[in-house]
């Protein structure tokens, strides 16, 4: 057995509570390896000793290159468990815990692996509805003037700070208002709004006054009523928060520029030294060494508490549905749990996302954030997708390490994206290709998490340098540019059409490398899909093995079916082309 | 190369850092597998694209039986690293970061591991003095009641609340002061008493008001004169803190007896059901199923702030300087949190020790705890010293995995323990033999972190049963026990002796199989120890290459030495003697 690769972390993504009564419990081992998996649990504090335990099997729900992931969800009324785990391959049998592989388990139950309590405060809970998500990023600047129109005309406004305020394309907030219909035909029931609030730059990721929208953009009775508006076609809105850095124009900043150490705000940022040299790069701490963003001191009470207030505000002023925030992995963890603490206290389901690009698993135990902005599958689908420079095989193993990554709960909630605000469009790298993004879109909509579509994805919008990719939305769409709008329509549609793609179970039936197929299953009670991605440049003929049962197309193009009954389904699929079946 | 074997976890006890400008990162491999390891890191946020990286190379720190761990301390000015790690075996190279093995690094520096910020709220900074304490737990029942003695008389007073008050042995807070001598002596620098607040059971864990001192262990006032006095002595005192748990004539709970349901305090308690049954089992939660310690509710805002008033209470009260924290892995981390944050405002070098016994890696991330009894340490001892039943090699790995269990700075502040006042005494499983104590303490004195020592086990107490190892202290030594006093003065004396101890480098240097011999080096700047352990029961001659260096005798017999030179030295140690030597 190769003991090497078995692992097992308590309380991590390896180790959580669904419920009171429900924990799963993960194990990790060598590819292949084990023929056997059996989880052993017992009630950590019984009196008698040695305690009873029992035992169940575990299941293999993922592999990749190297491991494969073993999981068993343990329903018990026991609030403390111990637990190890039985292994067994061809010749040999371990029972695992504490980094000991033995013969035969010890008695001492302190010596096993621990689930100390099963604390309702310390699970990771998460809004019921953000699963159900399909999101719409919209950058402002670059959506709507008013309805089916952008100017793309610059806009310069002095603000009520009697600082410059500047737009490049003159989006505003009534402008998105103006195209609900467009966003809730599409289907979108969630739109998160990159930032708004008062800032100089057409980003707006350099805020001078949390309290109040951008006069390019509009007014904060602009942003009530959209949310009104919003709220009356059940689409949920989301607004983005920079508390990681402010604007140069900030009070508090210019504040020590000006009056320096002895301005009563100095210790409201991260690192400063006096004389204060607003320079490139400047003399403290900033987002990247950009001197216009200063880095705020989030460990610090009053502005902690500041932050949870601009939280709070939006929430109580204008009923705003959750935060999406910037930068969150250079702030401090504390500022994360006091804000969770303040926004969750005013409304319970508020959707807590966090832009960290990296591995999350530290800000997603529960105490901070719902959801983290999910770039690995961002990387995975640009790489197997877009540049065709990854195997399905390597997909595959990228795939289901994510699937791994997080507590199973978390995982249905990651912000799942193939283009952001901050990356080259997915079509750029496809070469403009749109059976690419077609295919890619597909995995989207039907994959695990919260699919989030930038704006104009649907609408075939390119672009590689900054300007580009946050070019103006298209309003007048082409055939081609409709054709694909009509696509997203009907996949977010499918998606939307049954619970199997929002909290289903999800499995893989097919890595064909030779033909570049992949089908993986989305399954819940009642309903059961499989979703064909023939990711290739060649038109081919397929041969899925039916299980007995009868499928029927439930998006995509009927005719590539030539041969459907119990044994297989035989397809022909265009290049790049995608399909799902349902069972009937 | 055994790619399975390869792990780094990113913000983790693989990488954290120790100030503003140092990050400790490691790497774990296979055994004996890799030959070269290096460190590749950049500034994370660098404008230019691609960054410049630098390397540095990595050395093994530890082995366990399947595992070697390579560490590397890189200092640099950056805030926000990222990071790969560069790996090489006979045949092959590998670049490592995100669970990719490639020939060659890619170029996006998102995709690397990363150390987001060294924001300073985030660090795990233990106080200062925690490294170079000298433990003495004491169970105040059974250890003093004046000068030298102690009752062994069961005291039963009605207390200030009208409800019953015992103890077994007649111990007292004035008793342990007129002992202070005694400890001082031994070279203590440092006491823990288990419960003393107001209580019914003579353990105290039942506690019914957390205000003040149980009666029959004196007043409020003999314990600010005790911490005054140990003051005086530069001895630290440490409280035990009882906060998962309440006894049943708590206020609290006895108002919920009383009124039910229509009790203000009813969510006081975890998981109450009405009408309350008190009963074996309870039908609401308790400590394991004790109907006469109900689980309070530390998720509720009200006990949180009464809980963190007991705690910072009694450090403007009576100035002690630790928490040591009961059961503290079934209470919610966010007591915890409050609980830290609330008493270090108090008092910002108190010392907060978890009573975790398994891996706690999730409570000492720098937000909880400052360090958790080490009862991973009390079982290696046990099995290894006391009841011979584990190998020189296996003991070496368990110490191996300790010390890269967690953050280095957490390590060096764990609660080392033979013996508590919740199990066996190590005697015990010894079978009374005092040539294995005296070993384990050599170790326990000699080894990275906190010794503490369960009042008698210098006097050689044992026991199996609960009222055999809390049995009263001696006071009247024999011959016998008298040489064991003065044998953990010298080594408590030892320690003291030198920062090589306390804060040095831990180095193995001979694991002895066939001959039962340990040895391993202590070390700092200027000073270098090698503790030499001989855990078998036959005497025997060693020889130890001394490394071109010239060694003396800083502990234990000097006639032992039968030969010294630069090449090696030559030693006659008894079964289960102990030396350490000191380079000149």
């Amino acid at each position: 057995m190769k003991l090497e690769a078995i692992m097992h972390i308590p309380l991590s993504q390896y180790a959580f509570a669904l419920t009171e009564r429900t924990l799963v419990i993960r194990l990790r081992t060598g590819k292949n390896d084990v023929r056997r998996c059996e989880l052993f649990y017992g009630d950590r504090v019984h009196p008698t000793n040695p305690i009873q335990v029992f035992s169940i099997s575990m299941k293999k729900v993922a592999s990749d290159a190297l491991f494969d992931y073993y999981e068993a969800e343990l329903v018990s009324d026991y609030t403390r468990v111990c637990y190890y785990f039985y292994l067994e391959d061809e010749s040999t049998h371990y029972y695992y815990y504490g980094q000991q592989f033995l013969e035969k388990p010890g008695e001492d139950r302190t010596e096993y692996f621990q689930f100390p309590y099963i604390r309702r405060e310390d699970m990771a809970i998460i809004p019921d509805w953000a699963k159900d998500a399909v999101m719409y990023q919209i950058f402002p600047d670059s959506f709507a003037t008013e309805k089916g129109s952008i100017a793309q005309q610059p806009i310069e406004k002095m603000n009520h700070l009697k600082e410059r305020s500047s737009t490049l394309n003159g989006g505003t907030l009534k402008g998105i208002e103006a195209n609900l219909d467009y966003i809730e035909e599409l289907g979108i029931n969630c739109i998160y709004l990159n930032p708004i609030f008062v800032a100089g730059e057409y980003h707006k990721y350099d805020i001078m006054d949390y309290f109040d929208v951008d006069p390019c953009f509009g007014t904060k009775q602009d942003l009530k009523e959209l949310v009104a508006a919003c709220h009356k076609r059940e689409i949920k809105v989301i607004l983005d928060g920079v508390f990681n850095h402010c604007g140069a124009q900030f009070f508090a900043f210019k504040d020590v520029l000006e009056k320096g150490e002895m301005s009563p705000y100095k210790d409201w940022f991260y690192s400063l030294k006096f004389p204060i040299e607003f320079t490139t790069p400047p003399n403290y701490e900033a987002f990247a060494y950009v001197k216009e963003m200063p880095k705020l001191n989030t460990g610090h009470p009053a502005v902690i508490d500041y932050f949870c207030k601009v939280g709070t505000y939006w929430l109580q002023e204008a009923d705003i549905d959750g935060w999406r925030l910037d930068v969150a992995n250079e702030v401090n963890h504390d500022f994360w749990r006091a804000f969770r603490k303040a926004v969750k206290a005013i409304k319970s389901d508020v959707f807590l996302i966090g832009e960290i690009w990296e591995d999350s698993e530290v800000w997603l135990q529960g105490e901070q954030f719902d959801s983290t902005m999910n770039y690995r599958f961002t990387n995975l689908c640009r790489e197997f997708f877009a540049k065709g420079s990854m195997s399905v095989t390597a997909f595959n193993y990228g795939i289901n390490q994510m699937l791994m990554r997080y507590q199973r709960q978390v995982t249905y909630a990651q912000m799942n994206l193939i283009d952001s605000h901050d990356v080259p469009r997915f079509l750029h790298y496809a070469k403009e290709d749109e059976r690419k993004l077609s295919l890619a879109a597909l995995f989207l909509l039907t994959f695990v998490g919260v699919p989030s579509i930038l704006y104009g994805d649907e609408l075939l919008i390119s672009g590689e340098k900054e300007l580009e990719y946050r070019k103006p939305m298209i309003w007048h769409p082409n055939t081609k540019e409709q054709k694909m709008i009509d696509y997203y329509k009907e996949l977010i549609s499918l998606r939307k059409s049954s619970k199997a793609f929002t909290s289903g179970t999800f499995k893989v039936i097919i890595v064909d490398e030779a033909k570049g197929l992949y089908v993986f299953e989305r399954r819940e009670e009642t309903e059961r899909f499989w979703v064909i991605l023939a990711n290739t440049p060649n038109e081919a003929t397929y041969t899925i093995p039916a299980e007995n049962n009868k499928w029927q197309v439930a998006f995509g193009n009927p005719e590539t079916i030539i041969e459907n009954n119990s044994r297989h389904i035989s397809l022909k699929l265009k290049a790049y082309e995608g399909l799902v079946l349902k069972q009937c």
